[in-house]
């Protein structure tokens, strides 16, 4: 049986009916494990960061490449960020943290974010990032005056909002005039001015993000004309020719069989094709290119694994659902942006496959519900299902909605499985609860 | 100024200026205990219990109120379901744990969920949980397998999809027969069969389910229906009169002026007359109604409490959005249900407001804004803004993502402020995470 790679990590396969990962049983780490249980493939992982590297390079272009820490961000991630030579994007002062404990170094961290508090640009500042994203003038203002008197001047790029809208869903679609991120184009010039003006700044370059899950490389083109565009404005106004520009976001990922999938080498092509028209049009030498991947980086190199605990039957005894013991806690995107998944049954994976099912999640709601249609094999109470392309924004945005612990998370690669996050027990559950 | 206390917790006013629950400053709360920071007024909260107990008692009907915990748990709401004497519905293994913590007599613990787990089965069993609400056949073979052999007859309920659509949210609504949920009404011989003649269970009686944040009573009218009729045709054929019914869900709650608010009274008198009537029809008595409303007890008693870090102002200089320190990682029910809410500006509750803006939360994605438009007194930077009817499905719902610890939970009363919950600390967050 041959499994869809552009769906299923790298080194996915089927050995005597069971589907292996990472040269691992997975239904063996289930039981082990118990469930649900993530698993992050190794190989996956790397090969698409090597693979951005690669692509980036044959260009010729001045690039870097930034892991998107909001996808999906534990130390062992921010290791291999480290080790595979790439950046780091975060938005928190938390993940500022994990970077730092992971030992990625912090000239190759920016910090994004709409909302920064004191707290969290202070530390960025004081921990020294490569550069903090600046997304208001009030940000703006507030950075001027916490770098006042320092001996280094703190990097900032200028976060814009391009006025495009991207072709992607609603929730994150960044870059149209009304979105909540960065500076209306005509704020540019105020904003440039004050940072030029703060001796504890220096301005970087400029950044745009127009929305993740990425299918039309035209938006992202887009994106570049106008950063190139700005870029130009501010030399010509300021006299400061800016080293970087950042255009988001990430290339779109394929999650069945009937979506396409990105590819990185167009991306990587299409993006500097883009810059280098633009820089000779304005006759600019072209800056450094950051991108900053994320989703397209790990969602492939996730399989999310569930244990079925029960059927619902229809009135005809047909089994109409299957209920699982996760589900939107542990990932929330089929409720909150009507995403769609495929899924194995992991302990009889090429066995023929019966009438469609609907997969229930555990939580108590109607809108728990991981997968609306798929057609598995008989399955029972006691068997594991397992879900692909679950690595990006699921358990960065899991809860313990209904008091269920969040699930662990294993490492797999050569057939041997490490444990990168441990299961929530009862007692994390309790830790915060102090009661009357 | 006069607060609408439909929308805002009973002791919510304004004091030379700024907003006070349950005799506390609010801002002060914020400056102390820093932001984002959700207050819990005990005396909504204690309200609404005894509001639902008075209603039913008025009716003369046998009833038992159940908090639901999902809308919101911890140990000091627990503590108060059990001292104002009502029951508590749970849904897993470690809400059952604070139960037992808070002291609420587990007989009185109803134990829901379309795929518990095996474990959790087995504490509900061990710990003597009054009723087991069983979700479908594979669960029922389960639970009689388990009590095999025990004393004491385990009581179980059997939940039936009453195919009834709901006005309600499609992501919310529960009873319909393509529901997730529930026993089709053609399962319930066989199961309630399969509950007969396991020694170890005892059926104690129906229930249904046909959504949350209801304002249609005659939804309602016609689940009570529903049960009484399946009801008759269990004595009918198995010669078992049951002892209890039970009709979710919840009465809809207020979220801004312009929405309707769910009568306590009406609705205690809707489901009794309901019962009442379905009941003579079948020449029967009328079974105990169990009731279980969870958001109209916990909704508006909270407030949710944010700093503003910064303003997105538009190309002429006016305030568009208001950047929060807080948002969809711990309110994501705007996000997720399209839901909306109001707010006041705490610190100058009473000042005159200005053209509206909109709230965006902190998180990276454009989906993460908590107001789209609300007029609000001129605002700056360290303002401290109070979202209302925050206490149902947003803590409990709560992620840690981009890696923002949870917020504090205050309970306030009679001007004293009591940690309920603490805030969640970088070391939290990381505890789990073990790394390469």
């Amino acid at each position: 049986m041959t499994l869809p790679l552009y769906i299923w990590p790298d080194t996915a396969e089927v050995r005597d009916g069971r589907l292996h990962i990472g040269g691992c049983d997975v239904v063996a780490l289930a039981h082990e494990h118990s469930t649900p249980l993530y698993l992050i493939d190794e190989a996956t992982v790397r090969g698409a960061m090597r693979a951005y590297v690669a692509a980036f390079a044959a260009t010729g272009a001045s690039f870097r490449v930034h892991y998107a820490s909001k996808a999906l961000l534990n130390t062992a991630l921010a290791q291999i960020v480290a080790h595979e030579g790439l950046g780091l994007d975060v938005i928190s002062g938390a993940e500022l943290l994990v970077a730092r404990r992971a030992g990625v170094p912090l000239g190759r961290v920016h910090m994004h974010g709409n909302a920064k508090t004191g707290a969290e640009l202070e530390r960025a500042v004081a921990w020294g990032v490569g550069a903090i994203v600046a997304d208001s003038l009030d940000e703006v203002e507030h950075l001027a005056a916490l770098t006042e008197g320092r001996d280094h001047a703190q990097g900032v790029l200028l976060r814009l909002a391009p006025e495009i809208d991207a072709h992607t869903h609603a929730h994150i679609a960044t870059g149209g005039s009304d979105s909540k991120f960065g500076l209306p184009l005509a704020a540019l010039d105020t904003a440039a001015a004050r940072v030029l003006a703060a001796p504890g700044l220096r301005l970087l370059g400029l950044h745009a993000h127009i929305g993740s899950q990425l299918f039309e490389l035209g938006d992202l083109r887009a994106t570049l004309a106008v950063l190139v565009d700005q870029a130009a404005r501010l030399r010509a106004r300021h006299g400061v020719m800016v080293e970087e520009l950042s255009p988001g976001g990430g290339l779109g990922v394929a999650y069945t069989a009937d979506q396409a999938q990105g590819g990185i080498g167009a991306y990587a092509r299409a993006l500097v094709d883009a810059l280098r028209a633009s820089c000779a049009e304005h006759g600019m030498a072209p800056p450094r290119l950051t991108v900053e991947p994320g989703r397209s980086i790990i969602a492939r190199a996730g399989v999310a694994l569930y244990t079925i605990v029960a059927r619902k039957l229809d009135g005809d005894g047909a089994a109409q659902y299957l209920h699982i013991d996760g589900g939107m806690a542990d990932n929330i995107r089929p409720a909150l942006y009507g995403a769609r998944y495929t899924a194995l049954l992991a302990d009889r994976a090429a066995a023929p496959a019966g009438p469609p099912v609907a997969v229930a999640g555990r939580y108590c709601e109607s809108g728990d519900v991981l997968l609306r249609e798929i057609a598995l094999p008989a399955a029972r109470p006691g068997d594991t299902l397992a879900v692909a392309t679950a690595g990006a924004y699921t358990l960065s945005m899991a809860s313990n909605y209904n008091l269920v612990p969040r699930p662990a998370v294993l490492l797999v690669s050569d057939g041997r499985a490490r444990l990168i996050q441990r299961r929530e027990t009862e007692s994390d559950l309790l830790a915060r609860d102090v009661g009357l």
